[in-house]
């Protein structure tokens, strides 16, 4: 068995659980956030600085690795984790969601999806089957089974077909999974924003006994508090002994709404992307360093951090280096971004542990105003 | 006085000197290569890293800071060193080469120069006096006087005037300079490539008894064997017991070079710039990491490398970084070839400590073929 998760606690508060997931590559304290490093590389950022930020686990995308530079050479590498430098846990999406995103570009067929590359236009087909090689080649400790992300909005008849199809795509990953001494495959369940159809995706997946679970097709454009609404009747569908993980959703508010309702895990780029945008989630709102009005301003980036950028660093200089299009200036927000989302986490666990996440939630709230619109 | 040089020992075999610079932030062993941190920060690297590789002293361009962020802001922060953390020397240049190089967008008199900025495309005036207030406010340990550095090739006439008006220049910045006590103002010897303009102008230069000197309007487009000409004939000129600096130069050949001819200090944005292209200096020479042939390749960059690239990373990962556009190439490209530059004048302080300076020249060469267009 590649990983187990330890139940340490359930919140008196909520739905929260404090967790441990014990992987091949050390434990991960659940619920957690993981920095994504989409072409094995957290970008902007060494493994040793994610270490001194405490990230217990990364994630890597399995669409942008196939297509460059090949799972093969990952593999003679001796896979993702000597490739990139980084000894603990990985996890790998299954490509699933960037190659439905690819619209035009991508035809779905039973047997799997056609797709030219964003890179050079070349074509490909990605199956179940296919993904499974792939993912096997690049060795994450917790990978992902091919499935079919429906849009948002989308008709019930769609979704439903979408997500049977998921469930007899994560059958056959099942049978071609070839690792499994070693690598976690976590089914993923679909539905889109329909309850009967959640149950059903939830009920067909758990039949099958995975590791752990997915909850996918949510973060897709719909409004947050429906997304809430699904998590509300998705997560008690799903075993407690197995991890549960939110893909795609990383702004602070919905990482504690989704933790709040049972969700172990999180993943999303949004704290490397916007920090090289210019734009920081702090202790008190979001914060946008080109603004002029912090030209003068000789305080840290957030009055409440003890991350590297706001221990060293003032927002003169972060505007200066944003301006003057300096690579420091994105490693410095990144640093802080990632430090918060990472940080906000371990304050969750904590939180959990002494039965008051929905007044920590509320505390949280009470100075971080302006930011929902992440 | 706000530095002191220190002769520890004169070469048998050549010109080159060890020696230590002491400033107000530090002891600097000579000779040395200093990276550069064009806008307040050296290109893709934190001030602790630059520490790690055992940087001694950082430049930074005042036709930069001057426009953005301002010298006054600088100032505000607290100066250079605090606002952009870098708590050991700082040597500034005069903007002079910055605004010379304009061409059309520039007017030079006797009183100053008129230019446009390169960002905006706004009108700016710089004279000796206002170059001096912009110095003073940044702080560095290490100021230019404000100089004219004619082109290659010019006519000697051409060459005479400008030496000229650089010297009348150098008196009015050593009038105007206001704070002799932490910042060491150093003159500029011009006089393009003919002989006797230099010792013309290291004549009037070294009579106005400047702390240290630079040897400017080299390494501007002459080659390489005439730069060394220059050299073999400007340094004796002179004083022994004062720095000498040789502007803008930084390639492995010419450092070495430079040492043997009696120069103590070095910088140069090559190292960082080819860095970011994907270009490594490497004791067996140049590589250039975009190469197919690199494509499986799991050696380090350099063979005979210790620094923190070279340690943990593969060509092949480098390579699939840079292809990929990711901020991680240029940081580690940058680590490595700073650390290489770094280590490569630790090497001929030893070979000088050791009177072989000429055969670790040849040592050297003899492993580094090919890189001399760098």
């Amino acid at each position: 068995m590649a990983i187990r998760y330890e139940l340490i606690k359930e919140c008196k508060q909520t739905g929260a659980r404090l967790g441990r997931l014990h992987t091949p590559h050390g434990i991960i304290e659940t619920p957690i956030f993981m920095p994504v490093g989409t072409q094995a590389t957290v970008k902007a950022m060494t493994p040793e600085e994610l270490k001194d930020m405490q990230a217990q686990i990364i994630l890597s995308n399995t669409y942008h690795l196939y297509l460059r530079p090949g799972h093969e050479l990952v593999k003679e590498a001796g896979g993702l984790h000597k490739f990139m430098n980084w000894d603990r846990p990985i996890l790998t999406d299954s490509g699933g969601f960037q190659v439905f995103s690819l619209g035009d570009l991508r035809k779905i067929t039973e047997e799997g999806v056609e797709f030219q590359s964003h890179i050079d236009g070349s074509k490909h087909f990605l199956s179940p089957e296919k993904v499974m090689e792939i993912e096997n080649a690049l060795g994450a400790d917790i990978i992902m089974a091919f499935d079919e992300c429906a849009p948002y909005p989308a008709d019930k008849a769609y979704v439903k077909n979408s997500l049977e199809r998921t469930t007899r795509w994560a059958v056959r990953c099942k049978e071609a999974h070839k690792n499994t001494e070693n690598q976690a495959l976590f089914g993923i369940v679909q539905g889109g924003m329909y309850q009967d159809l959640r149950e059903q995706s939830a009920r067909e997946l758990v039949a099958l006994d995975f590791p752990g679970y997915s909850i996918g097709g949510l973060s897709v454009g719909e409004p947050k508090e429906l997304m809430y609404e699904v998590l509300d009747y998705t997560t008690p569908l799903l075993p407690k002994d197995k991890p549960r993980y939110l893909m795609g959703v990383g702004s602070p508010d919905a990482l504690i709404e989704g933790a709040i309702r049972g969700v172990d895990m999180f993943d999303c780029v949004l704290p490397t992307r916007i920090a090289r945008n210019g734009t920081a989630m702090t202790s008190i709102g979001k914060v946008v360093i080109k603004n002029a009005k912090y030209t003068r301003d000789f305080t840290p980036l957030d009055p409440n951090c003890d991350c590297y950028c706001c221990k060293n660093y003032t927002r003169a200089y972060l505007r200066h280096l944003y301006k003057a299009d300096e690579i420091l200036s994105s490693r410095l927000m990144s640093t802080h971004n990632l430090h918060f989302l990472i940080n906000l986490m371990k304050q969750v666990r904590e939180a959990i542990m002494n039965d008051r996440l929905l007044d920590f939630r509320n505390e949280f709230f009470a100075n971080y105003y302006g930011e929902t619109q992440l």
